[in-house]
């Protein structure tokens, strides 16, 4: 097989194009459609400080070396699970990368940081291990863009999983999801910017884009997501994309060109600050503090400010406080 | 195992409802959620003349057979592919089963009444199979209806059968499609009436409903069928089923719920009258009658009005024509 667009010898087809490509040719066509992702949902700027995080998998450190090359100001932020082994390699993985090509990396770890690990979590919690781990996830991502005046969070969703996604919450007509699953989502108050700009690549072009530019990415999925509901939609999209090679991106193109219009009047969420750690929320606690404190087994006990002004009433001003009033 | 509504022994299990039954209140069951779905969207009235389309599947004959039991005017209407075999015994169960209530069927046939088969249809025009044989049946069910001064036309497609379509169209986000997908479809000029009581009923239920009440269907599925996109969406709806049981339900009637009413104003569609048939169409010609010309190697011609009206200078017209302006 021929590359189709220098002629020479292909390392790799990629069927839904109906397409193969030499590996630089690859590596200029896989940029190629993250450039066109960025550019067609203005997602990153170039004076932008973006966070990207990082799993040590194929498809963010693949995001992460497409963002590096193509000159953007990009940190990585790991965040560690405490999944046993697999955390453990994730978490060297993503030290290497960052070390190999003098990137900065930001740790977070969830037992050392939060007081929980994701295990624990999904013994103790009420919700799923995936669904905790999904929500811990989203907070940290956010607040640790947020503490450290980054401009926006990129993470490495591939077209395979926001097809899996965009399927879920259909099945469900989850109106509210659907109308948010966008590969952009704009800063509001106290939430960062988030982009998703591998959106357009499918799984084994992401793997395919790891594998040739020599990244060394952690192969195993995560040991506790087997029989997740997300893998059993991937299923279904590629029992379906087997047989009509295109339906994956046509369910996805198609939902952000013709359905994500028809859902925007559903996108209705009011956002308050969470009375216990201030990151936003639709109710008075935010999910992760209300899931947080279940795993703990302590008490959310909201910011009152009757018991805070007794207090202050109590102690003795400093001068400057009462230089207003006097 | 007992039934849940008599506590006697239970015949059959509907795992989505976690319940089991026996045969008297299978039946119960079957009918109340059949009466649930006329009333629902106001399907059908005592005094409609109903066209009920029967294939002699497990389906379409439930449906005539539960129609029937609740009292309605139903006449059944069936016709005849030319699918070989299949179609002489799907004929001779629909017979049957009218012979057998003493009930009334209308029998049309593509090759007798229109000129060719399925077989022919599926290799002369430029249609797949499946596809000139959906047309065929949408455009006979509905002349029929209305030659034959029917209120609304009943087709036993069940809850599998509308999940599948509605996957098939979402997948491709064709609005039109989807903003149509309705249980009941209400007359417009030249459209009759368009009902599926069976909407709620999953394919499992209609097949155990038509074999606990002894009706002789045709069991094996059209030979055309094989490898068809529906049954390829079935079968994903069903391996996700299979996982989550009540999935398809709550595809199906989460979109009747909450997706349908986003998409309402995507069904713009403007009718007109085919020139060659005068049933409605959005264009010049109607899609039945361009793939019965492109089938039977014809040439479509317009109603040509000056040419008619020439014509008709040329003839001596007879008295009473003339009387109105004379």
């Amino acid at each position: 097989m021929k590359c189709r667009r220098c002629r020479g010898p292909a390392v790799i087809e990629v069927r839904r194009h109906n397409a193969a490509y030499c590996k630089e040719c690859f590596f200029h066509v896989f940029r190629a459609q993250v450039k066109r992702a960025i550019a067609q949902y203005d997602m990153l700027a170039r004076s932008d400080r973006i966070l990207v995080a990082v799993s040590g998998g194929k498809d963010s450190l693949a995001l992460w070396d497409v963002l590096l090359e193509l000159g953007y100001d990009v940190t990585g932020l790991y965040l560690g699970l405490g999944i046993e082994a697999y955390s453990t390699r994730s978490g060297e993985a993503s030290k290497a990368f960052a070390a190999d090509r003098g990137a900065d990396l930001v740790v977070v770890d969830l037992e050392r940081d939060y007081g929980y690990d994701i295990p624990t979590a999904g013994k103790r919690g009420s919700r799923s291990t995936c669904a905790v781990c999904g929500l811990s996830k989203r907070y940290v991502f956010n607040r640790a863009a947020l503490e450290g005046g980054f401009d926006v969070v990129a993470t490495g969703h591939n077209l395979d999983d926001e097809a899996a996604t965009l399927l879920g919450n259909t099945l469900r007509w989850q109106t509210e999801y659907i109308a948010r699953q966008s590969p952009a989502l704009p800063a509001k108050e106290g939430m960062v910017k988030k982009v998703k700009p591998l959106f357009r690549l499918s799984e084994l072009e992401t793997a395919a884009f790891a594998f040739l530019r020599g990244i060394d990415y952690v192969v195993e999925e995560c040991p506790l997501v087997a029989g997740n509901t997300q893998l059993r939609y991937k299923d279904a999209m590629n029992a379906i994309e087997a047989d009509s090679p295109g339906t994956k991106a046509q369910f996805l193109l198609g939902y952000l060109d013709r359905g994500l219009p028809l859902f925007r009047s559903e996108d209705s969420a009011v956002l308050a600050f969470c009375e216990n750690c201030g990151q936003p929320t639709t109710g008075q606690f935010c999910a992760f503090c209300r899931a947080r404190a279940q795993i703990l087994g302590e008490r959310l006990t909201p910011f009152d400010d009757a018991a805070i002004e007794e207090e202050l009433a109590d102690e003795v001003m400093p001068v400057e406080i009462y230089e207003g009033s006097m």
